[in-house]
């Protein structure tokens, strides 16, 4: 029904008649010759119905917003004056000869051209995805999954389907359950990722997998989460933590260089203890340039209790963040916003000293706190941060988690407000990772109970696990995590003992995770994986703010889908099939 | 942790030193001199412990069947009598001189070597993955959705994701529900498949998608289903009929040439009233030669009611298959019991008749109904199905539809119980279906109830909605839909026509599909599509018996995992936070 796509229209076609099917995205009228805009997946092209020379021209009067046409016409040179340089197809425009109206439509119901709720985008996705910057959007992240897929099809990796369908894990409690028919009074689980499946895959032999696969999620949704998201899930035999790193960052340069002709360059490591004490954060944005500066030994004889306790304390911690130029552009009002802003990370306060002019000793300072800073405090701290005119130095000084949540939030926070961060992308991998830590709960497993450490045994293990260090890796791209992985657990013994330290008894272990201890003991693979987050991938790659942006139809932020109105409730005889009775009724009403 | 796999050590390499990592798959002692098959996911290679020249013999003398080991070793050239050209490998071997031994394992629940149980072969699936001909399937599979990918990828299709937790459909009864917890007392559905986003996506504008996706069917599983099953999913904007006929052709045709080497050649097409009426399937296995032939116009004067009561109602038939050849073949016993398997579909007799010397006349036949033929019928009866000497022809008489179903089984039966069929590849096209089928219960929509008819206008349609042909095609493949598409309703009017023709009111159209009927409102291009099942297609291409042979890990045929024990119970917090409760607890005993 086309001979060409409206943005492939250009100068060389000059002459030519082409076919063009899509629809009207702008119509004009001037002095009886009516323009139209006509769009398609590809581009915008300038269709003239001239009353002169255009049979069509009757039927193109009724011609509104979004009707979808086909028109045949030739294509000529733009008039000198006319040349539109921002548009692909700017140096012609099409004399349409014949016009169908393929499907007429309404008045829309959102307008393209002014700020709309997300509400009713969701509600008329299919007219917000005709929009060029949405279409973009999610064609960019099929090109994504392409290039990813041609890269790892071409290093032997294996795309293998793993269920849907499976048994409930033990973090179970943000499962998605699924009644069984057959087996009834009984739950399946949609997976929150393919965890146990890949590893079962390398010990079938495969030696390679990938993956891009839906996991899910049943969580209150935060900020930017989904119900459903999609992970590009890699796993590997016999390759090293090293090797598994090298391939996907190969992967992610390549990425990069060939959708945004962008060089990544090699990504620097850097262990978790360094990210946490220079960045506060486990995931560090390093196009910003303020870093956490510890100063506890500076301060711990200080008579002031705020800063000496923490500094003498083992689990406190006492650190600066220093704001080049922040002096100036920061008004009282600013840095009491600030200290609200650390509440919420639990900080009590946010102490701070302007540096105005260094030459004048104290009296060019100036900090509620100045007074509690004797001289042989106030020199070595002010020559640690390297403080100089204009400066503003801030304050943490608490248990070691607030000071390095709340000063990792608020260098953040700072680096954003004052326009701090370069452009560009600033890739790292964040390594060494404690294995478990320790809440008044127990010891959790900081990234998952079939992480594996890094050189000690089970015994060994058992013995000191929290100074074990786990063979787990993340990507981060400008602050976000893009992808996490770990060499896994393939001795049995090794694993055993890694649950009982999660304080999983061996009857529950067996229970949930039998199959794998079983498994193990086949002749398992030393296996070592990662898996990325599609969603947010693309997102970062396209610049969009949200991931319901890079998703053809995300849900809502309550886990809603407006435009087919799901969840709905179920009819009565289903749910006797499946042998469950809703509770909630009273909801219903 | 290697420089080759197994398979690629080849005598090329004669003289170097390889690092292999993979199972020992089988082991010999000889003289002292210890021969490890090694094996990987790409071959097995011959490992040699040689007392005199290897250092690891004591280590190698604790290697068991699938032990998980690393070599390193000198490839060397077989002697000329221990050449195996039965194995890729089998010119040289590989003189070990280091072994490092990764993982031990216990002995081996099944047996590589012997016939195993389905049920121990998916309870320990690991195990049954490491068998070649098993991973090969797997492997086949993965090098099939790379070629779909690459093909659709380079005829600018678009893969985009459409989600996973849905609204049920109206088919509901085989939804799996997915009960959500944000929306207590909600449902999702899991899609059967995405048929209704991937039309939404054509409202988008992406003009060209596909995806390869999981769908599910919650239903009594027969022989060869699966709960949850892949389709290839293709939607197109502004294309034909015979548009997405050719492009679909065109990249099943090239996936055999490319991946089997097998030229499928042109694929012929024949309206489904043809298929029926020759063949008694709506997906006939062009392999088998047999062919039912009408014959009612001939038996409509003879006396004898079995034949002359369907050959006089409109709505029976009477037909018979010809098999040549058959008359010595098949014994009574025989043929009494084809007699009870057309029972299955309903027929309650199976006529025959015997051509054993068709020169003699009468005397040179033997049939039980032969006296209840007039010379008059019989002569024009032989020569319409061509009779010749051995032949023996089976007789249906009965409502079309019972005929049509028991002749079309029974000539399955006897193309594959008489090995008459031919080998090879037989694909085909199945177009013209009815629109609707009529049951004692109103009409049912053949296909799905978005096909377009063809060349009707709403009002025509809801006129005479029996003689409606859709616009629908199935692609068939030696006696198997391998896929299925056809053009969909572009038109709000006629989606609303049929779904009053389909009983469906306006209140539940709008209710279950208001978004639709709204969508087609604002400019919806004329769409249409096709899906195919991927696991069948694997399954034809790779000669597996059950598609579960194609599936990583399957469920058995009651819908359960044995290898991970899903479904499980809930627990009840679990529960309680979803607002379900179970009612068949007594089944937990």
């Amino acid at each position: 029904m086309r001979s060409h796509y409206c943005g492939q229209v250009n100068e060389t076609l000059v002459g030519e008649t082409v076919t063009l099917a899509g629809w009207v995205n702008r119509r004009r009228d001037l002095g009886g010759v009516i323009f139209i805009d006509m769009r398609d997946r590809d581009g915008i092209v300038q269709v003239v119905f001239d009353p002169e020379q255009s049979a069509a021209i009757d039927k193109a009067d009724s011609l509104r917003q979004e009707f979808c046409i086909q028109i045949e016409g030739k294509v000529l040179a733009r008039p000198e004056g006319q040349i539109n340089s921002d548009m692909k197809t700017g140096k012609i425009e099409v004399l349409a000869q014949q016009l169908t109206i393929l499907n007429r439509s309404n008045a829309l119901p959102i307008d393209f051209n002014s700020e709309v709720s997300e509400e009713q985008r969701l509600r008329f996705r299919y007219l917000d995805l005709r929009r060029p910057v949405m279409n973009d959007k999610i064609r960019f992240r099929a090109k994504v999954t392409s290039f990813v897929r041609r890269f790892l099809d071409g290093q032997d990796f294996l795309d293998i389907e793993t269920p849907m369908l499976t048994r409930a894990t033990p973090e179970g409690a943000r499962d998605y359950l699924v009644p069984s028919r057959t087996h009834k009074g009984k739950f399946f689980a949609l997976p929150q990722s393919p965890q146990l499946f890949k590893q079962l895959l390398m010990m079938s032999g495969f030696d390679r997998y990938y993956q891009i696969v839906k996991c899910f999620r049943d969580e209150d949704l935060r900020a930017d989460r989904q119900p459903e998201f999609t992970q590009i899930d890699i796993e590997t035999s016999f390759m090293s933590a090293e090797q598994v790193r090298e391939v996907t960052e190969k992967l992610v340069r390549e990425l990069f260089q060939e959708l945004l002709n962008v060089d990544l360059g090699d990504f620097p490591s850097m262990p978790y203890s360094e990210a946490m004490s220079r960045y506060g954060s486990d995931k560090p944005d390093l196009r910003n340039p303020l870093e956490l500066v510890d100063v506890a030994d500076i301060l711990k004889d200080v008579e002031f209790k705020v800063f000496a306790g923490p500094a003498n304390d083992a689990k406190g911690r006492v650190a600066a963040i220093k704001v080049p130029g922040g002096a100036a552009k920061l008004s009282r009002k600013n840095i009491d916003d600030y200290a609200k802003f650390v509440e919420i990370y639990g900080a009590k306060g946010l102490a701070w000293l302007k540096v105005n002019d260094i030459a004048q000793g104290r009296d060019g300072l100036q900090s509620p706190i100045l007074k509690f800073l004797p001289d042989e405090a106030l020199t070595p701290l002010l020559e640690r941060v390297a403080a100089e005119d204009g400066d503003i130095l801030f304050f943490g000084a608490d248990s070691a988690i607030v000071v390095t949540e709340a000063l990792g939030a608020l260098r953040l926070k700072l680096g954003e407000d004052l326009e701090l961060n370069e452009n560009g992308w600033r890739p790292l991998w964040v390594v060494d990772f404690p294995m478990f830590e320790a809440t008044d709960e127990g010891l959790f497993a900081l990234h998952h109970p079939f992480t594996a450490p890094v050189g000690v045994t089970a015994d060994e293990l058992e013995a000191n696990p929290e100074a074990a260090i786990s063979n787990a890796y993340d990507m981060v791209l400008n602050g976000c995590e893009v992808g996490g992985g770990s060499v896994r657990i393939h001795d049995s013994a090794l694993q055993s003992a890694v649950f009982r330290i999660l304080g999983i008894s061996d009857e529950e272990a067996n229970e949930k995770f039998g199959f794998l201890l079983e498994a193990l003991k086949y002749g398992t693979p030393p296996h070592a994986g990662l898996a990325f987050g599609l969603d947010r991938l693309v997102m970062l790659m396209v610049g969009a703010q949200s991931i319901r942006d890079v998703i053809a139809f995300p849900k809502t932020t309550t886990a809603a889908c407006v435009l087919t109105d799901a969840p709905g409730y179920a009819n009565t005889q289903a749910l006797d099939e499946l042998g469950i009775a809703v509770k909630a009724l009273k909801e219903k009403g």
